[in-house]
């Protein structure tokens, strides 16, 4: 059986940059929930396909925060970056942050942890490469989520 | 000063049900995330703007979890509940489920609980009615939430 | 050969709720005639497919009045009910009521007929279940279509 | 009181060409019925603003009928023309053909009668210029409109 | 061998007309340049196809020039004619024009020129009718783009 | 009066990530022409608004190649580069690859170069900070630009 070659968060990383358009707008005019929400999932969906090369579907989506309002006119920045891998699953954390290009003025409006699960060609979970953590925050990240992991399983049995 | 007539959390439930067109596709022939987590935001954010009385915004988005991938050609039902009312914010508990109508089988694919914050014509939180929970079911989900968010607010001192 | 079990018109009853978003405007702030059509569409399509077990195509769509415009941010419940149901076809009546959901006033906005086909997996018109009317509004809508179809009929020969 | 110069049908006839795209297609690979409405529903509303010289709101569709579907990759023609004039209101006949650009063949697919009035700027109803049929063709539908008109208002009163 | 009989410019022309609607503006209430170069991807495309009866694909597009904005609630007229045809590709200019049809001002807002390849089922390149430009202006429309093609492939060797 | 200060081409790059969705394909399953276009026009005006802070229109499109096909399911990288300002125009090239992230092949299949003029608040062209190129590539692309432009101005006269 093959091993597979651990990658570091660094690799997989994903920025996407989006202009926020009048069709996107609530009734208060500002981005509407579910598309910014469109923009996470497919952000860490690009993640984890890079990190794993296979297809993959969206588990969960947790502690997703809007701290701020998004106008329309404003152009935001979706960065998504692994934080934890298991077996045939993979976590993400997301930052949102909106600029006002004009003005020059970033801040960060959101933020929120996503799992997907990598597929294989019949749509079956598949094992997917280990992340080896680099920095010390990337490892500190990986560890509270490991921690997290084993705790859960172990309150299924 | 007014008080708020309290509401019961039947008096707010939303349901809304939508065809998955194949514009609504990801790249397995499945609904996208992102669309489905429009229509939850919306269905979540009518349960609160019933209830308030207001305009709503999304405030946070916890433990959304993807059960069961849903086709396209399937309908979906998205239900959304009251489950704790504070003074200016709401949280629901949504269930998604999806039904292949031509074989009338139903099942559930995706919870997840929503915060919105009603807000006044200047965009600036405002005060809304108490929640009445009725049921058994109602009064233990309220305790758990009312309990949480007296811890929240204790551990931010 | 088999007789299909006949259904009644509550069993297939379908309504549809939609938050009009300001992507759905027409020129006037109001919602686009073509995007109400569609969901009229979507609910009597759910009905008919509810009913017959089968996928269905639209054939006809009949006196749609448009009474009053719809507003982007109100909230519309499409009620899609069977009338009447021949061997293949069947119609539907559908009500629109447009809602504001902060000062809980509704009014009936369109009305309209349409009629869909049941079709098979090779798209051919196939026999579906006979309706059974309970009410006696649903027996008298069903006994006023099933005279102008008989009239129909007689008058293509 | 100045009168208004009377058009002809010809004036206000409107042509749409769209080539069918996959994401309007319908579970069987058709043209979204919806989307087919909203074609109508412009190329109606075009006819009349440009008959009226006022903005125009959908008041009534009638007898339409789908005659064959339409395939993704057909590119259809919208052809709306006024049939009949009132003081405030007017009415369309509209004929969709689907054309396989490739081998060129064109069927008819849908017809339907569309009625719409002008708004002034406050959107309140206003009077258009008359209509003046030219053609023995156009004079007959004419006709046949004006007298259902009369027949409609007497049965009101 | 079969020769393929050459075609007139006229026999191939397409006219597009769209209504700008309130979700296709930008940030300053005009059509997105994006959707506008859609259209005339479209009109372009379908040219093409009415001139050789393949599918095709967009191989260029040159000297798209936005004269003046086009506002939302304009109506807008999208002209496109082949200019010159190689063996497999095919070259159309496109006219843009849009009309306030309430006031009847029409004014040239965009030109650019296209070019489409044919492709046979398998998606490879295919030959396709030669043009028989019959007017002059077709003809030293032809001539021009003919000598730019032969000094074009010259230049290549 | 004030002089404006000069900018780095690197300054205002933009980078646009997008993965390509079934509802963004054509009628031979690649991304529409015309959705990329809209991808390349955001990107261009997006550099323009950063390097300008200032609203901007899109003025012309250039030499837009196509070179491969892009697939659904394929990542595109959209990158804008600003090559030459002028004293309200600003021009820029633009790049696009298409990348299978699961096998990590990457190719270039799409350049252009696009022109974008800067508008004050009340819709006004407005001069805008001079470019200051610093590798020699971008020396050598502004000195092209620059002599273009004054051949340009002459021929007008």
């Amino acid at each position: 059986m093959s091993t597979l070659h651990a990658r570091s968060p660094q690799e997989s990383i994903t920025i996407l940059t989006e202009l926020v358009l009048p069709a996107q707008a609530n009734l208060l005019g500002n981005l509407l929930g579910g598309q910014l929400m469109h923009f996470m999932d497919i952000a860490g969906a690009l993640t984890c396909r890079r990190h794993s090369g296979y297809e993959v579907a969206t588990v969960a989506v947790d502690k997703l925060e809007f701290k701020h309002p998004i106008k329309v006119g404003e152009v935001i920045t979706i960065t998504s970056k692994l934080i934890w891998v298991g077996n045939t699953s993979m976590k993400v954390k997301i930052d949102v942050s909106a600029e006002d290009t004009k003005v020059h003025v970033c801040k960060l409006t959101n933020t929120a942890y996503m799992t997907f699960v990598a597929l294989d060609s019949n749509c079956k979970p598949v094992k997917v490469p280990p992340l080896a953590p680099q920095t010390d925050e990337e490892k500190a990240l990986f560890e509270r989520e490991q921690k997290r992991y084993l705790e859960f399983k172990k309150s299924r049995k």
